[in-house]
């Protein structure tokens, strides 16, 4: 019929502007339609070789980040997670060690060859933050805390920026632009779970945000297993879905003794846990055990 | 602290009576724990080796269900799909062809030697439905229509039980558990998606879902690709996505020309696409070339 | 720019259109631009003065229910709600007393000269269930059961049809059109509450649907104080807002001893609180004392 | 049975639990009793008398602020709200007047004598903007923002705290508790919608988070009827809800041409609407005509 003849020319002029629009975008695979790859410590994010990003919620102490590091680099994985600055619901739970916090990191990155991420949760500690982070994380929680975002966008070090909890991918991409719009498009996009009705997992892992984040923009996509299903029954499931989706990456919480850790007990792999872990990506194919470039 | 121990014993004691009562269930895996496999004309469903259903949304006519049988066949799939009572949002869209529908799957499942599943959404037309299908399928707009449940519970025939488009894992467990019940334990269970915020996708694959309903039934577990996300570009990633993660098989929709089919044009295959779909999971080993036992 | 105009074109001609469409509807506002009032025993719903449906959950005896329906008539409330077909998410939950259950709700209504209302779940018992009851029920759980629909709307018989629990409003509009398509327009929404994030509540009480219901469409809105907010304490600030917002009615749940109650017990408010709660809306203006026309 | 009344042990000692937690923190009604009531240039915010906070979306320059003010004051309205940062979901989007909109704000705010609000959201600028603002006011996506929440809660200000777009009570709470901490008390929370999966309004107006707030806190709760629902034809209606389940205050958008306004145009009112907005909230008795103490 006429009428929806019409209503098709409608629509196609409409999603014409869209893709203008989003073709604007730095961020955006239309305008650079090859991947970006990130240098660090003499890996590539992005090339199409998986990464493993692996260590404790929190930093608590030397010993404790020692012994995931050493568990860690021994297993293959190269990149160390640990929590100095941690943002919690209660102002009463425990905050982080702050700076001495990445003081242990860069420690430990040091001794054990290793690249240091970390969440930064306040613009004017970005560039001290620098100094001892070879990736600086920004958390779901700031997703659209856009100061912060414009100030990790004049650092030259990589960023990995979380989805935050209820964000479309909309504002999750046009978050990623504030930063790559002040100049610093070292940018890894992450996947941590959305915030459902479903309580049978910590949040809702949206696995197909990977595909689309990957046609959309030209940056590398990891998935966080631990913060989107809470449960570590699900963190393996979780990442072989993750690789066979195609992500660049996946984080995973490991701490010696999960325990008794002081954020996050409930969903921390101890050191045999992650071992098995590795084990089982590497067997099924979906991880080498060289993760150097 | 000794509030903290007090605290550890509730929960403890909590956890002991949700366990319990779990274990009550017929579809429970605590009650019954080696996987129900459920044969379908000469295929196995459950046994491990992965599964696709693949058809029309709707059936439109004999030569489209053919064309289409003709094409799944040829690709080593033996499960047509092909909705002929077709619950839609509004009364004036097209319903589906009823009893001819039907009709037609018989027809083509005998001449393509493949079995067919459809949407049965009275519980009266049950009984008759029997006659021509190898599968029921309970839509998830029906997921708590107990009476419909009910009476497919006193079938002897597999029911395929999509998830309701907002239930709780736990419910969908529960309404499994319904058709059990009446003594039919012949379940898969089937993912689609989940009604959320995010606008991407047409609803969002809770793909977690599938690793937990495996430990929490021995039921098969099936992912929807094409209701799950709505958009053809997606739906090879999320298979791959859904049987590494560990589904036991995969429904995707497939139309000889999408472009003019009466429901759902914009998600369903064309024949050459899902030809390259099935090539792509077989040559990334997610399946086997034959679905035969 | 041009390009806005034409952005700007586009819009209008969309929105044209699916005004167009929704002037089609028959429980549409641009079909028919004046209220629908329904005559129940002497009630006029919807004509603009308030109305109250309250009573149990569950009719558990003649006793407990006759015990309510002194309490309600005592109050003013001429409408007496009580679940005989109870949809339950686990079968082994009790399930109603059935038919008996709406043969004590047909004597009851006789001695204290209210109306019933009561759900039906399964399309053979609509027209059986008619001798018993004033307004027929169709719960969330079958808001898209659209067999049940259909048969509902071949009743000369008042429908209450309730949002499904993840419903758009534009599925909810096109359930009631469901019914209407069939020649019965004596139609009642009501929303109760939607299944969102979070947890304080029961389901999340989504209070502007009421004023857009009343704009999209002809029929009477009320809203379920009970099962939207699932907490006793909630059932007085939510009635004063849904009728400050333009509700035609409120459904409540009272039950003589809401302790024992067979299902819902922490929700139901027991005679006394019943008595204030009318009190506290009559006082504060929202209700007038005598619901006759 | 006996597990049934190990079961209510449990959970009784549970509850016990979480309201011993709860009642610890310094905004929770268990610990203070008695409303708190904020002084804001004669005005008592919180004390039981309804207010009104009313003004453009953005400060765009001084003659449209003054217009706005002019009408608001005119209308009995003493408490000017509009935006000088404005943290946008694009980086492209016009970001706000900054340091020049406080300016205009103050200027203003003296010349009609009135008191105005609007957002912060860099911890640095909030010393600043104290010598122009009379509230500094926390946006939604800044609720977890804990860097920006302790700052303000060194400041001597009230800060209105809007709730996060997918916050629950219970974080939003917290998040009020991260300023009380440091010292300043007074804080109004402001409920301004959720994010659920309904696109008929632009969020879910969660409207019993207004009783559970008033319950669980000593602080007054507003309404942010503009963003809950970026519909302007339903402002009126949430405004009266709001008020009737107990608000103590409305926010809403208005501007001298909203179709010109650089951002939320759709959903402002224009000075003559906003007009028989406050006469139609007055003649319902919802608001006095006087906002002074």
């Amino acid at each position: 019929t006429l009428q929806h003849l019409f209503k098709e020319i409608f629509k196609a002029g409409l999603e014409l502007q869209e893709v203008d629009h989003k073709k604007e975008l730095l961020v955006s695979r239309k305008r650079r339609p090859e991947d970006t790859v990130i240098s660090v410590k003499g890996m590539e994010i992005g090339n199409g070789n998986p990464i493993l990003i692996a260590g404790p919620c929190a930093v608590e102490s030397y010993e404790q980040t020692a012994s995931v590091a050493d568990a860690v680099t021994k297993n293959g994985v190269r990149l160390l997670r640990g929590g100095a600055f941690k943002p919690r619901t209660s102002p009463y739970d425990f905050q982080g060690l702050g700076v001495e916090g990445l003081q242990i990191l860069k420690k430990v990155a040091d001794e054990y060859n290793c690249a240091v991420i970390s969440e930064i949760v306040h613009p004017q500690d970005l560039d001290m933050a620098c100094e001892y982070l070879d990736i600086i994380q920004i958390g779901a929680r700031n997703m659209q805390n856009y100061e912060l975002l414009k100030a990790a966008g004049r650092l030259n070090k990589p960023v990995l920026l979380k989805r935050g909890l209820a964000a479309t991918l909309d504002e999750f991409i046009n978050s990623a632009e504030y930063i790559m719009s002040q100049g610093n498009g070292q940018i890894i996009l992450c996947e941590r779970g959305i915030r459902t009705y479903e309580r049978a997992t910590r949040n809702t892992l949206d696995i197909t945000a990977v595909p689309i984040l990957k046609q959309e923009t030209h940056l590398p996509v990891f998935v966080d297993v631990t913060h989107s299903t809470g449960r570590k029954d699900l963190l393996l499931p979780a990442a072989k879905a993750a690789f066979a989706i195609g992500a660049d990456g996946v984080m995973a919480e490991v701490h010696p003794d999960p325990a008794v850790a002081l954020s996050d007990a409930a969903q921390q792999m101890n050191i045999e846990e992650f071992q098995r872990f590795v084990e089982e990506l590497v067997s099924s194919r979906f991880l080498k055990i060289n993760q150097m470039a």
